[in-house]
């Protein structure tokens, strides 16, 4: 299997709600006037709390320091598994419990925290940059290694991170690019992430939130974006809920939580968004997976989880991959959540009461 | 002839250029998102110097004060000259002559300043609400005058206006609305209003300025409004000059002017662009008149003009009435602008470099 370290230098950010107003000038630039700006990797995540902003450092250039603006202090880098050429959705897929027994598992053995976020397309690992030649000596030993540099993949082994990246030459000059995927929600199992690390002998059960809404993770023909235009900018930066603070209430309005997410990588277009959200959508514009499957989500956290916090993602991915469920995985600032396929929740929702059972007995 | 005093509580307000990025959130909200605003008369004006936004109260509502919002001090309420129950603008329209002597020379006669706007469907003629009354009495020898209150027309008399205008009752049941017209181009001669009071013996002679862009003058079923929003989002917020301060320098970059109007009032739409600009839209959604015709601009003021400058677009609307040019004329608040057809350009020019060197030798 292939492991590739993709050519974007990202910061993790949290927009306060009270924010958005002064924010909306550079978030439309970076969604919609792709002429205008150089960023290449974006993502948008509106969640009760705040909105988590993902992008790269052209498009964090954008965004003016404020109060109402959160900074995670690193640079993290994007990786991406890839089986025999075919990106994790494809056929070939690597499952929940392949991802975390080879990539979660090791590298939270190594105190790496790591920021999930799936899209239509695939599934992202971040990392700190920092981490990288811890990353690359832990995993090099089950994944073929490239850094992409200006679109060429360029093999890496940990000798030559101790060296420096830039040592590398270009031998590698394959080209490689992530192609798109319709696949992937016909899969039984993908891949899941956590931000944690090494979890202790009795970890912290967190609370879990599993809402009523139903998600739909789509896509877009990026040409058709301008339109949705109106209908994304009213619902992204218009549809807020009355509640005033920037505060997480987590024991209110959750029946149905507020959770949509815009992503615009290299290109491609993913948004996860409720039944409710995606009614206000043309139905002729957005696609999803031929299945057309609707999912559930569980939040995980009762109070907001920071970037170091550990060994709460892996409660919930080994038994999903135990399960053999299929599951997205978003990382936003404040919480996790899992999304996992209607059917599947009443026995998810089972094992997660299990588990804190056995949690409080303990 | 028919003077109508329409239903609109107005504020003329101006955002710096710098500014431009805290009004984002609320200008798109107004320019696009008719759902979630009460606002129905809505006009954006992006010259060099800054934009001039009017609006309704409602619409004002969403302007946050800021070191980068001017307000003038007063309510306008804008005025709708109609001949035989036909807008302006229709056959039977009336002239610059017509309407300069029958509405802007009289209320100059009594200082009464007006603050024009011509859109792709009429002109406005916006007085100070403190000034209705005496408007009302200065006009309604020459014109039925009436308000319309809820979509109604209610006959107004100035002893009316002087026991309060609530006092009227609902007598004009005629649910008189200004129908939109594409005829208006196709005319020779068409109102042009001004911002001056009553002019002294020997009146300031302005500079004016004829940058070199052809100007166009166009409209948009609200409906396709959608369509366009990217590339209007662009054009309007995004395509900002180098240039970072907000004060006029009208003597650099005037070989051609940034000029860009947008208007959505009572749910019509006009835009004045140059051809330029017209480019980056597509060439099937905004129409003009059948003609077609390109139009040049004057801009008048060489310092801002205020909104109590006196007898300054007398000096151009009365040799254009004379010439029987036609013209739409935009006041910003910072300068006039008439659009004249590119025809008459040349004879507009000899007549304004005339006046000035008559000026100089008196």
């Amino acid at each position: 299997m292939d492991l590739h370290i993709l050519d974007h230098r990202l910061r993790v950010t949290s927009i306060s709600k009270n924010g958005l107003v002064n924010y909306t000038y550079p978030l439309i630039k970076l969604i919609f006037l792709r002429n205008r700006t150089r960023c290449k990797f974006f993502s948008l995540t509106e969640t009760p709390e705040n909105y988590t902003v993902v992008l790269d450092e052209e498009g964090f250039k954008e965004l003016q320091p404020s109060e109402h603006l959160q900074v995670e202090s690193s640079i993290w880098l994007p990786l991406n598994v890839v089986s025999n050429g075919n990106v994790s959705s494809s056929l070939q897929a690597v499952g929940v419990t392949k991802i975390a027994k080879s990539v979660i598992g090791p590298l939270a053995q190594q105190h790496v925290s790591v920021f999930m976020l799936s899209t239509y397309q695939t599934d992202f690992i971040l990392v700190r940059e920092k981490d990288l030649s811890v990353v690359i000596s832990t995993l090099e030993e089950e994944f073929n290694i490239y850094k992409e540099v200006e679109g060429e993949s360029v093999p890496v082994r940990s000798q030559d991170v101790s060296n420096g990246l830039q040592k590398n030459g270009k031998e590698g000059k394959r080209g490689y690019r992530i192609p798109p995927s319709n696949s992937r929600s016909a899969l039984k199992s993908f891949p899941i992430g956590t931000n944690f690390c090494i979890f202790s002998i009795q970890p912290t059960v967190h609370p879990v939130l599993i809402p009523q809404n139903q998600f739909c993770v789509m896509s877009l023909d990026p040409d058709t974006l301008p339109s949705i235009a109106t209908t994304l900018i009213d619902v992204l930066f218009y549809s807020n809920s009355p509640k005033e603070d920037n505060q997480s209430s987590p024991n209110q309005d959750l029946d149905c939580i507020k959770f949509f997410s815009f992503s615009l990588i290299d290109g491609y277009i993913s948004l996860v968004m409720d039944t409710e959200a995606q009614r206000q959508f043309p139905a002729d514009l957005l696609f999803t997976s031929s299945s057309g499957e609707l999912w559930r989500m569980v939040r995980i956290g009762g109070q907001p989880l920071g970037f170091d916090e550990c060994g709460i993602v892996a409660q919930i991915s080994q038994p999903l991959a135990d399960g053999d469920i299929s599951a997205y995985y978003i990382s936003t600032f404040s919480f996790d959540h899992a999304l996992v396929p209607e059917e599947d929740i009443v026995s998810v929702t089972d094992m997660l009461q299990q588990q804190r059972k056995e949690a409080a007995s303990s």
